[in-house]
């Protein structure tokens, strides 16, 4: 990349009258230098079966190519048309609703080859009429692609052909590994295999999900050979991840695995939505940021974020541009809303882009001009910047999935939570005191890399994982992990050992029991002089064998029982907490395992959130964000520097004053 | 009308013991001169296709004439027999969720042949048996109609015709008008035409809905035209409306255009059902006589409202009558009781007639005894009360249903609203002022009779009415309306102009930008001395240009901008809510308006209300009526006049006792 | 029963390695003395149609009978084979949401002839391998048994069969007994008889529910004579009932008629779960406990209840053995734990048994230990107590039923409960209060033997059970009942006389009309000196018709009505609770009821539970429970005796002091 890129999707199919010469001009004023179009518009580019219409997108390629403005073209397929359905009904996705109804995006079967015949087929027309464009810098494969539940009977013949192929042929070995034989579950013929869709196993439907989300590698596989036949070699090809959503980005994505279908593009793209107005903290930034950038240990792209977003989302003063350097601050290259203009009918009508409906300039749209001014200034001294991060988290669909089927806590009416609870639990605390993050998944190699890993719930894990995290704290790693890791795995059958199984080594603590704590407060070192003591959600009663107890159960009938641990193992250190905490107590276990690492822990905490990377100049560069209506004050801890925006000059340890919703940007000299 | 009805729906067939005779008695005993006989009893009637036996009804008239009480027959058509549905299964509706299941009324699809042809030949062999017969009054087409999620293939082949229609073949017409381009939705051949049930397109979905509400229509004019053919001069036509329902009668009905439907009858006719006990309150009886006395201009009956009604509904003393004095009060011309006696099995054991299941006389019969024996002496003193209204509220099914697909507020988790809540935020504060007001609809004419309309939410509109709305203003006329108005056309496309769109020109005010506010208090002179200043739910950021800035949002991101205003324009004053608020600054802004309308605003609060009329004898009478189980006193305005109950004379301005849950009518010398 | 059986579900099938000499020994520690195997265990039995594999079962058969641990053999029907659905789908019971999909349990139409022919055949092949065995003392017939919503084309046909020869082929009686008249709902013709799955009559509701327990009944019965033709005299045939399910045992099963079902059984049979931890009371162990034992009026084997149970379940110290010993004190010959060893996969995996996933010994292990051992030595005196209780509750499925479909209470909003809930007040209040109940239904015989009978909300009635309940008083009885009782016949048919209807003549009270409590108290005698007045959900205006008012209406509106009464009637006397009330009044209630019934009351309260019975040699033996986790006292009510677990003498009335959960035997010299 060279240049930061800032910009929106924009869909000139929607528009009620022409606008393309005043959004242009809207663009330049500000400072946008990039367009992302035709995702989604294929009922436009191919109104009939076999008459394709690209006037839209070459009448944009046009415009913006004269504006000095690139585009990234998006692959239309993640809405069908209208005519497809109806002369080929199966190709919606039967689900465990059965057949759907048309209407929504993504209701397709991905898998379905009448569906990959128009597919390829539009995909093939449209990169002949964009590929060879100048303004094009990249392609976007589909968008958000998930499975959509897809369950039909093609998709399930499949799964048994997998499954054949995972177990050799072995359905003695498929049962077991399974324990089809509760409720009678047990398959003894292939031919006799049930459909999936309501099963009760939860290894069998984990494993189904874990098949199902393999189809999303496989498609976006598939669209990026077809793309990549046409495309030039400056040209990248992407894809817009997304999260679990929970009204806005939240955690680890359940239907697909970021980092297997991460492997059909060039770079990573996501899209980020978060709260604004009081709840803007910017952990969502950071959170998905440090995940897409984790995706292939490089610079990602911000596909979408929110504009105006929904109504309860319009910003405050100064938060759009907050948010903006966020994303740069966590490893983005670019900053693209969703979307250019307000959509004047349909489902996301309340989705606002930079503009309302009435295409005015307002609050939202002054403060994007703002900011690419900015971008446009000192967007060389910002974009390509490189992370070393001494921290990582391990996370896992498999233990997300399994955890989904068997959640965390009380089943018969008190409390539980499911994987990402625990996943954002960890991450939020150490976003809070300023320890940047990377993510590792397990697929991922050379954990000897960190510092410190920490390891959420890890409930569903191959052994081999299992013995790397030994291997790691032994080799001098330093090893944070909770409650449930280690439990089942990878066909979520729980060990018959003893538990955390394979962890005991490192962890050096067992347990045989846990329960869902009521009235249960934690004892001993980690928790002095912290106010909120209480065992949440979900315990395990830690006997140590060897580890040292940091806090015990303070209750009449567990407080022989330790609650966190903490073990020298080989070289390294190995922490497990064995229940849910509030975060104080979390935080003072990160402490100490962090200064076991001997990873360096600012002063600043939030909302004061401090950012650090090197960029193309080799220079280094600090980033102060202020999440808060009140004026922060930070300590620059670089050397000597200057503050890029205003360009003046920044001594070594000098005290940073912040404004409210506001940023600092300290390069090194 | 000569006489005030007073009655109850009667069903012999539901007898568990030959009861006719000593009901007979116990009606005349309490004075009741109207029952309503043979709706939904289609299974009785005919009971195998072809077969009909009319005994019930006619042994039902024969007493009832004999006994001098009159007779409104009701169209048996909203319950379908079984043997219908055995051998012409295609009569049950198909909906969203597919063909329904035999059992509950109104399951049916009320455009399907089958169901004509039987609806028709039993309609008429009804009519033969009763027409002619001296007790019976008038007619009720079906009851309650509406379309029942109807949504078969005949039904959406129906639509794809109608719109076809409506956009003059022009199927570029309709993507546009809908924004069929977003999310591949584009419908370039007619036959391509998708299941309607499945879209997530707004416009099209609510034009689905507003096309099925056209089936309820067609189906009561269709009935009327058969009734009618049998019809003597001296008997009516009516039907029994019924409102959106919370647990109770609420606001305005979603799923028929009462405007339009209200053509096929000669007289209005309603069910009206509420809350009793310490939350009666009479605005469920004022708010629906107000809207069925405004469909026609005229007197409407009042088919259906609750003796006992449920468990939780059991009146305290006073309540029954003080109701029925309600009803009149608002122009009703009868009171007519959901049912005589209490159903002993079946759906509905627990909405309670007058009498108990064990037929005996109880405090609610006893009660209706003395309503009945008042009417009797005074009823034609209060019968065919006309009203002359000064303040209009403009209610829309169109706005009703767009607000549905798009809701009002935050659409994250936050709260949000519908239109109905809108309604009854602006109906139930004028209620309690005592400001008696009429309804009007889009398609009503000759705005200029009323010095004040309030609009509210008129989210989906054509620009023809925004334009009328701006006209009436200019010619003198006050309007007062809410946040959202004007924001759609018919089609609900969001306008590209500047919001309030149309209405900016009368209200002199624009924004750009809305939120849901999160501790957004209102300053300014419209919350001046008032509590509760907090702006809910949903706020513009209103931009004066001339208007007048009643209140400003008190926040300090947002403090630039208005919440209410107050604008002249020619000859008349319009207000904006630019949020919602609470009671009392609705109220505050209310009462300005009203003053700038020169309507006069009682003295009396709620739980004093006070309405008026004038009767067939030329007087004025007064009602005032004391909802709460305190003594109230009010002051008699008229100049001179009489108590009609007691007989005592009232002078001018004379103190009015009202004791708890009772009433005074005053009628002018 | 010679012994107290002690033992635990044993699944040989779900073991992910060979473990049952390990187990055999572990058992043998923990004192257990017998196993319940096979049940759901088809897939393995049968791995393909017609192709039988017992070798599980044989091979524990072998292991146990060599330990001298005996067995009980499940027939595997509860759970069918893949090979079985995928052959004939139609096994699968279709319900109100149509045809089921394969995976859980309990989900086939148990009244198919195929699931019938292939349920014979596994269970001929299973008695043909087991019933000879030494170690087999027993079968279970199937598992929690229901009818699983069955209501495919069969079933319905079956239904309308049995509705013709309940009416004696007399539609009309039908019409008249359900009330089809009302909606249309009248069937003219046996063959227009419509799906009864989509019915909104209560009536035939009902009685569809009723001819679907009938379902259950059959089933077990064709079990029974299957199993029988192989059983030795000295083995048991029992089945394992359960009951309302509320996360864990609550009331009287709703799909179940188990005073019906259990004539199938030698020895009745059960399943009961509970809360744990300080949500332990003991009170679903005694009503479990209570009602099964009145099934056949002798010993029951407790089937399954929980060892560790769900995570929010694993028990505090003690709780384990205080569960054992309330058990046993109910007059239970076994206490079988589900299960032996925790699951390692699908559904069950957090329903935890007497071992962890680790096989382990764990606290609640050896806490099994210390039972097993103690019923080892002291089992002679506990096994086959017999008790003579003064008071009964009479329980009815109609009623219930019945008020599924009639919720008690308010309907637009306001509470509502169902019969469960009337039924727990009842008893949890005398629970507390020491007082041991039987449970009668309305078949039982021989009402005379109690001192004292509770009927709460028997709402569906025939009238002669009435009848019966006014002799019953009349003869010397006393009788408790509640609101709602005798309000409706056997047809679920509300009377059309006075309510009570039959039982005013016994309760000497009347009323017309009733109503939702809003802010309503009581006064009067009944609610003296007790804080919570409250009137809850439900009251109805009660008229003493020679009742004395023990309790009144404290509501300006409702102060003229009785609320609680009692009627001296014969030799007997009559108590009626016109609404529910807090605990406090209920007690007081049940206090004067106990005096005039002479049924002496406990000094002890809740948390000390209080147990008697007789053993078989004869001597009387007194448990004394503590349910909680202080230290508490009780006196002893034996003349003198020895506490059985200590061997220490006891004089008549010493205190006896009781560790937190724990308890005291004493058995009578």
């Amino acid at each position: 990349m060279k240049e930061l890129l800032f910009g929106a999707a924009y869909y000139d199919e929607y528009m009620p009258c022409d606008r393309l010469a005043q959004d242009v001009a809207m663009m330049k004023k500000a400072g946008i230098n990039v367009v992302r179009i035709a995702e989604s518009t294929w009922s436009t580019c191919e109104p009939q079966e076999g008459v394709f219409d690209f006037s839209h997108v070459e009448r944009v390629m046009d415009a913006m190519e004269e504006a000095g403005i690139s585009v990234i073209i998006g692959t239309p397929t993640y809405a069908i048309p209208t005519w497809m359905v109806k002369s080929y009904p199966d190709v919606l996705a039967t689900t465990v609703k059965g057949r759907g109804i048309y209407g929504a995006r993504q209701i397709m079967d991905i898998s379905h080859p009448v569906y990959r015949f128009f597919g390829e087929r539009v995909i093939r027309k449209l990169m002949e009429h964009t590929a060879h464009r100048k303004c094009v810098i990249g392609f976007q494969l589909d968008n958000e692609t998930k499975y959509y539940g897809t369950a039909g009977k093609n998709v399930q013949e499949k799964f048994v052909k997998y499954l054949r192929e995972k177990f050799h042929n072995d359905l003695e070995a498929l049962n077991d590994a399974f324990g089809l034989d509760y409720w009678s579950n047990r398959i003894n013929g292939w031919e006799d295999f049930p459909d999936v869709r309501g099963t009760i196993n939860g290894s069998l439907g984990a494993e189904f999900e874990k098949f199902q989300r393999s189809l999303v590698d496989e498609f976006l596989s598939w669209q990026s050979d077809i793309v990549r036949e046409y495309c030039r070699e400056d040209q990248f090809i992407t894809h817009n991840f997304d999260f679990e959503w929970r009204g806005h980005s939240y955690g680890v994505q359940p239907d697909v695995n970021h980092y297997q279908a991460a492997k059909a593009f060039s770079i990573a793209g996501v899209d980020i939505y978060h709260p604004t107005q009081d709840d803007l903290t910017g952990a969502e930034i950071a959170f998905g940021g440090d995940m897409t950038r984790s995706l292939k240990q490089d610079n990602y792209l911000v596909i979408e974020t929110e504009a105006q977003g929904f109504p309860e989302w319009t910003p405050y003063k100064g938060q759009l541009r907050l948010q903006a350097y966020s994303h740069i601050a966590s490893g983005a290259n670019s900053v693209m809303y969703w979307h250019w203009h307000s959509i004047h009918n349909s489902a996301e009508t309340y989705w606002k882009g930079l503009l309302s409906h009435d295409f005015e300039e307002n609050d939202t749209y002054l403060e994007a001009c703002t900011i690419g001014q900015e971008f446009g200034k000192i967007g060389s001294h910002l974009v390509n910047l490189k992370k070393k991060n001494e921290v990582a988290i391990l996370v896992s669909n498999e233990a997300l999935t399994a955890l989904k089927w068997f959640r965390i806590g009380a089943l018969t009416g008190g409390e539980s939570i499911v994987y990402n609870d625990v996943v954002r639990w960890i991450y939020d605390t150490l976003y809070e005191m300023n320890i940047e993050c990377d993510f590792l998944w397990p697929e991922s190699e050379n954990f000897g890399r960190y510092k410190m890993i920490v390891v959420p719930a890890l409930y569903a894990s191959p052994e081999g994982l299992l013995r790397q995290l030994n291997q790691y704290v032994k080799d001098g790693g330093n090893l944070v992990t909770t409650f449930k890791s280690g439990f089942t795995d990878e066909n979520v059958k729980v060990s018959h050992k003893v538990q955390p199984h394979i962890l005991r080594e490192c962890l050096g603590v067992k347990y045989h029991q846990f329960t869902a704590p009521k009235n249960v407060d934690l004892g001993g070192e980690a928790v002095e002089g912290i106010e909120d003591k209480r065992a949440k959600v979900f315990m395990e009663m830690l006997v140590p064998e060897g580890a040292q107890a940091l806090a015990f159960y303070d209750h009449y009938n567990w407080k022989k029982y330790a609650a966190i641990t903490k073990n020298r193992f080989g070289k390294g250190c190995a922490f497990y907490l064995g229940c849910m905490t509030g975060k104080e107590v979390l935080e003072k276990v990160l402490q100490d395992a962090l200064q076991e690492a001997k990873v360096e822990i600012p002063s600043e905490r939030f909302p004061v959130i401090v950012r650090k990377g090197k960029n193309d100049l080799g220079k280094d560069v600090r980033f102060y964000l202020n999440y808060s209506a009140e004026k922060q004050t930070a300590q620059s801890n670089l050397p000597s520097g200057h503050d890029l925006i205003s360009g003046i000059k920044i001594a070594g340890g000098e005290a940073l004053s912040i404004e409210p919703w506001n940023v600092r940007v300290i390069e090194s000299e």
